[in-house]
């Protein structure tokens, strides 16, 4: 497996311990320190509890919403990898900045920025690029 | 200076370069390769062709908004830095995420993202961290 494919691959898991209200596998996505998150709206949380706090009250109760990752596009800086992609939420589209570091021969999250964003449905390929539903 | 300060000093002049419409000096700043940008509500920018020519068309006529960095704070992955502050716009504020990389003795900006924040005023110090105006 390729650099961007592994990066691709951790993505992917973060979106369906997301999805699939999966905290267990959320909290060993996460680098173990120096972890920060921007969720939709919220300010932003730093270091690993009050990260993992957040995700515990999004999953934790089984109301996760049915997100898709849609046209994720990796760039690789060395030992930190940027994801950006678009987060499909029913009939709302946000836009997200994920970043990885290498651990070891895995790739795990240190930074989520989600946001809103405008996007022309037209422009975005009929099928999920990765879904988990 | 320290590496924090290092990387709050390039992150200050991506915002003096941003409130000052100063093209010219976010050309500077910007990296090499690999570049991306998500200015609020826009889709994702790719490469350093696009981000630039976003730049272009937000400071080309002098139009930039009255931006001033709040409560910005480091945190190093390496050769990564990531800041993330509050945008002062007005009465409006954002939450961005700016990541940088080493560049010899500099730091230099490979991606933005900002978005809508909910933010309590009060939670706020009451003078601007970093002020350009």
């Amino acid at each position: 497996m390729g650099e961007e494919e592994a990066v691709l691959f951790a993505n992917d898991r973060f979106y369906a311990a997301f999805a699939g209200n999966d905290f267990e596998a959320m909290d060993r996505l996460w680098g173990p320190k120096g972890v920060t998150c921007i969720h939709p709206g919220w300010q932003a949380l730093h270091g690993r509890d009050e990260v993992m706090a957040s995700w515990e009250a999004i999953l934790g109760e089984g109301g996760a919403p049915d997100v898709k990752c849609r046209v994720p596009r990796v760039t690789i800086h060395g030992e930190i990898a940027i994801v950006i992609c678009f987060e499909e939420l029913g009939s709302v589209y946000l836009s997200a900045t994920n970043v990885f570091t290498r651990n070891g021969n895995e790739w795990c999250i240190i930074h989520h920025h989600a946001g809103p964003v405008n996007v022309d449905l037209e422009e975005l390929p009929k099928e999920p690029d990765v879904a988990f539903n």
